[in-house]
């Protein structure tokens, strides 16, 4: 991505060309990957172009964008994943994309999303392997990204929704801390947990897009990044871990060995496990009102599993969503000392490998509790499972500092490529 | 509001009769006042209808309400109170409109905005003298609750958007705790500091409309409130305050002391003032994110007060907006100590009366550094000012802790009533 930009920025790669290249692999591989919510190869070509007529030569330039369809977009519908919401077209840009667009990025169509982010899954399959899930919500964003289709896409996490498909797909999912990237424009499913992050090839791609976007040049990773600081931290649930997870965290702690960085292992404290109730808890309250149109006008049209789910939320209390709203600050300061002068904690993404089937985006046990903290995260891929499908790891950081969690990212890829 | 409700609950009062009445004051009055950006009286009239039909006898049945022209509606255009987007129409109710429908609502129309919440003034005039102001964001919420059209309006508040037009127009206005009622579906100007509330006619109103939407029903206010311990705080913008606001303020002591409420002052601390930096600075930074798409591609069409200040606030840096969002928890400590065991700080809801003109909605002074804090206020009338207009004075209490500042404010109506 950053090597399309720079190419573009010097003018030997134009932002037409550039773009009709993702087209081209988006022809070939479309039918079997199904990605793509909406996509119009003339509407993408014709922004390339005005791009390259005007010359407006940004940090992202000539950079084929997926906007994951729960993102309002101008030029082209926004269906939130969903049957009720077919060919609907907002008025406006969400900021992400406006910004996208004036740093000199191309929009080149709208990803698959499970419906209204939630749980509900759309048409996309695993690009290593049709009959897996590419894991969810943000399906078609890290499934276009794996597929070569576009080098960036945009995803959205309330749960695990960008770092466990991300895993599931071998690419980068980057889920920066709570608030870094504007949220306008983009459906609400939980405000407490709704984060807005980048899908990528690589670490230093995820790190730019957001740099750009949050005006944020901070967060940019040099070339070299230098011997971070990290512990391992399997989490309450490690007994969820399959061997292609225990074994990817495995391959991660030898690389770093092998480049001088001891990984040592963070003891999992008491309370870290309140995390999931209370994720639970705050994402079900805040979605039966987030939705409500949806739940009491439109339900007819909704997905039978998004209705399923939905109900079992009504039994959610008031006294136990105030309660986990208030437990909330006191935990993220235990974390602040947890993690100590760590620059990372390395977890699973994942339980293991994409499951099999089309019916469930897999399980968001090793993402719902870093959500919940607000804390950045961001899934690394390790190589392949025993099953032959893509495998990652996750890299946590502390609450605002995404700089040093994304050069820890950042070695760690390295070190796995080494 | 509630005998509207309650008469329509008991069969002795039909939503088409509550509506027409309040229709028939929109036709007398409107030329006058023009709280309205779209009124369609057959719609408001045939959803009334509609109510009656299916006997929904919700905890708002018949309630007309005006919704705040910044916040979605499905069935009546949406144009944010701008020249941009006008004639938009969304897909959807955002969440407080569709809760509301629920309870048995009817939505008369959408009221008159400042262009997207922010500076540029819409066409409302305050309906105690057309010559002022009725304040603003929420302009025409105030002055149609004011003015007798409707018992209950939707107003938004990122600095001072939802007391200070109350004050000016002289009706209830309350802003809850930050995140107590759901903003999706409402246009995003700041989204660590946008609050969704209510303008009523009296406190008890506005505490039974919002334990209703946000499904808390411990914030209604009892028919008879207990005294309650009250503080007075000038804020250190005390210079600030004109005659009628300093009358208004003694107005509302000597009442509580004639009912056995000494109202003692708390000293002003000296971290107070910083709360006015931080919130310009956070509202600034955020809303050059959040309207990029307005900023970058709308521009053209959008009011020049708008664009002027936008521009001003390019000159904020990261770095003060990272320090701002770093100030805020450790000063919410010390307001919660500040605030110590009483009920609520009685405090300036505006400078004074209106100001004179149509150019401007007033001064924010008093408003901006609660709303940094995210801590419940609410104006309540408090009789004319000097020029004949009215004034109210402002209660503000604990973040979460909405239902004891509903009573305190409600002891305080009643003893400036008595």
């Amino acid at each position: 991505m950053r090597s399309i930009a720079a190419a573009v920025q010097a003018g030997t790669l134009t932002a037409e060309a550039a773009t009709a290249a993702c087209l081209a692999r988006v022809a070939a591989r479309e039918d079997a990957v199904r990605a793509w919510a909406f996509l119009d190869p003339e509407l993408a070509l014709a922004e390339a172009r005005e791009r390259d007529r005007t010359g407006a030569h940004g940090p992202l330039a000539g950079v084929a964008i997926g906007v994951k369809d729960i993102i309002d977009t101008a030029d082209q519908p926004t269906a939130y994943g969903s049957a009720a919401y077919e060919g609907y077209r907002p008025a406006w840009d969400a900021p992400c994309v406006a910004l996208s667009r004036q740093a000199g990025a191309v929009m080149l169509g709208k990803t698959v999303s499970t419906e209204f982010a939630f749980v509900a899954p759309g048409k996309t399959r695993n690009p290593f392997d049709p009959g897996h899930t590419p894991g969810g919500s943000s399906s078609g964003s890290c499934a276009a990204v794996a597929d070569g289709m576009v080098p960036l896409a945009f995803g959205t996490q309330t749960a695990g929704s960008i770092v466990r498909p991300a895993s599931f797909c071998g690419v980068v999912g980057y889920k920066p801390s709570y608030g870094t990237l504007e949220r306008a424009g983009i459906k609400v499913l939980s405000g407490s947990l709704d984060t807005l992050g980048v899908i990528t090839r690589d670490v230093r791609d995820a790190a730019h897009a957001v740099a750009v976007l949050a005006r944020r040049p901070a967060l940019a990773v040099p070339d070299v990044a230098l011997p971070p600081r990290i512990g391992l931290f399997r989490t309450s649930r490690w007994d969820m871990a399959e061997a292609a997870t225990r074994q990817a965290l495995d391959r991660a702690v030898a690389a770093l060995a092998a480049r001088g960085v001891a990984v040592r292992e963070v003891a999992v404290p008491g309370w870290f496990d309140e995390l999931f109730a209370m994720q639970d808890i705050v994402m079900g309250w805040e979605l039966m009102q987030a939705l409500a149109h949806e739940r009491l006008v439109l339900a007819e049209r909704l997905a039978p599993k998004t209705l399923a789910l939905m109900a079992e939320k009504e039994a959610i209390t008031l006294a136990d969503y105030d309660a986990a709203v208030a437990a909330l600050a006191p935990l993220q300061q235990r974390f602040h000392a947890l993690i100590g002068d760590l620059d990372a904690l390395l977890t699973p993404a994942a339980p293991g490998e994409a499951p099999a089937g089309l019916g469930s985006t897999g399980d968001a046990v090793f993402n719902r509790a870093w959500t919940m903290l607000r804390v950045p995260g961001i899934a690394v891929p390790a190589g392949l499972g025993p099953g032959g499908l893509p495998v990652g790891v996750q890299l946590v950081g502390r609450l605002g500092d995404d700089a040093r969690l994304l050069a820890a990212a950042a070695f760690v890829e390295d070190s796995l490529a080494a």
